[in-house]
């Protein structure tokens, strides 16, 4: 199997200690959480604070990397639950204050102790509507 | 250094045989690529061709993974370029036929030979206007 080895830049500090507190996704709360960054990454944060809104790119740590299709036979790649070979989970919050190494963050979903893996500025030319989204009432093909 | 293993799950074959023939974003080439996921995740892929729009998460394998600033100085995570410590990109594309283990796809800015992470549908209320994408005009504080 190839591998490729992801490096933790951060962790998450959230309210929610296990995913039965966490919710569905990060617009159904609007709870703060705090993005510890490693202390070398530091230089790679200059100017994010000038963003309102960001992607949070993190790890579901308490995923099941072995699961390949839901109980009711879907597989785990027609679906969007964290159980998944690679359980990546990208979420857009509102950014707010940035003390030192320390984001404070609103509508994060994600489990306390969860790894970070990335941060970029949402843009909304790519991700807003007249963005990469395209045309919604054509996207389920059922 | 903390870090994590991640399964490669397939390979991209695109049109773009290195970056600088590669589109920004997906949205600006309507050239067909495509996913040829490894066997062992068949069961994985039940049910995605359902969905007309998918989201692909794949691996800038091109990147430097060392640079933490661009030449004027902003952090990388305050950016969007491909040269971050986690090259994961993400993006939307129209699903076309499944070929077995091989799904064409429209509208994918990845390098050829770009190792996939994972896919997922792209939900109307999750990624859609109304969904967890917010309130663009606001988004800036220049």
């Amino acid at each position: 199997m190839q591998e490729i080895p992801l490096r933790v830049i951060g962790v998450v500090r959230s309210p929610f200690p296990t995913p039965l507190e966490a919710p569905r996704q990060g617009e159904f709360t609007d709870k703060e959480s705090r993005l510890e960054i490693h202390p070398e990454y530091a230089a790679a944060l200059d100017g994010l604070e000038r963003h309102a809104r960001i992607l949070v790119v993190y790890w579901a740590h308490g995923a099941d990397r072995s699961r390949l299709a839901s109980a009711m036979g879907e597989g785990v790649f027609a679906g969007r639950s964290p159980h998944r070979p690679n359980p990546i989970l990208i979420t857009e919050v509102a950014l707010g204050a940035r003390e030192g190494m320390t984001l404070r963050v609103t509508g994060l979903d994600a489990v306390d102790g969860s790894p970070l893996l990335d941060l970029k500025p949402a843009l909304a030319e790519w991700e807003g509507p007249g963005g990469f989204i395209g045309n919604w009432d054509a996207s389920l093909r059922f």
